[in-house]
């Protein structure tokens, strides 16, 4: 499928023999992703990643990345990181646009620009314990994408369809996770 | 409940009050959280996050932050960012974390340290499509507090148990969140 004059950087060949490698393999494809979080003061932490577990081994980013959360200054904080809510669409948003990429190389499609607007509508009612009935979280999340591509609206809109189709993090966001918490 | 000689730097009162404000003003409480994604080259993305809409008015944090996301080299990218998936687990740890410094001085519980680790667990078979039926995002998540503070182990795990309970990040991931995403 895929055409030598697209080039999106994505190294599509890589993927698909991965994927052929993986197929025998089902201890080399499961990950553990990783985070370490302290806190600093009032609503502040910071989060640090770097290493992670897959192909059957310890793995590692080039580099140790540190996460700054907070919450803003009308919640009687000191704003100095993201909410951590607002991750949540960080994570939406740049898992879609990767996906995008992907699959428009797998596709023959050449990419010009890619652009997203991620929207989360949350009722605050819930974390404040205002109103058991409201949820804590998002009630709903709105991603618009604006991509200018060598294709039509139709093939641009199965683009983005078999990246939200593929997304981690949309499956993670739209269906429920086994979340465990324990102190020790 | 609040000690005066208890501080972690939360500003319980100023929540509190806000508690009582808004329960008569349910417009107030409805909040939308942004953020906006530009795709870079292969899979690297940036996402920036800075206004929001809550309090009936629009409004922004101190400083516009940007977050890379890309995927790691094993998977033939660049590894210029965090991978998304992993920005999962930096707000879910960051949101408990906020969520505890809260509870705690709410509590009169002195905190001297905060710290989690947070494993996500996936099996990359779903986002390579070998097999249909593994999922893309993760099948479980574990979060590992160790806290130092003056309080019992039981009161510890209390302030963790509350702090999930109205946790904003904690809901978008263990219940289905309604995502729409579309092209413009």
């Amino acid at each position: 499928m895929t055409m030598p004059s697209v080039n999106n950087g994505v190294n599509v060949q890589a993927l698909l023999d991965a994927r052929e490698a993986l197929k025998g393999a089902p201890e080399a494809t499961k990950f553990t992703w990783r985070a370490s979080c302290k806190w600093q003061n009032v609503t502040h932490s910071q989060t640090k990643v770097q290493s992670f577990f897959g192909l059957g081994q310890e793995q590692s980013h080039k580099t140790m990345t540190t996460h700054d959360a907070d919450h803003p200054e009308i919640f009687a904080s000191e704003d100095k990181g993201v909410t951590p809510i607002e991750y949540m669409l960080v994570g939406l948003a740049s898992c879609l646009t990767a996906g995008v990429a992907a699959v428009a190389q797998n596709r023959g499609i050449q990419l010009r620009s890619v652009e997203s607007n991620v929207e989360g509508k949350m009722d605050i009612r819930g974390i404040l314990g205002i109103d058991s009935d409201v949820r804590n979280g998002y009630d709903d999340i709105k991603v618009t994408f604006k991509i200018d591509a060598d294709a039509s609206k139709k093939e641009i809109e199965a683009l983005v369809a078999q990246s939200q189709k593929r997304s981690a993090v949309y499956d993670v966001i739209t269906n429920p996770v086994n979340v465990t918490v324990e102190v020790v």
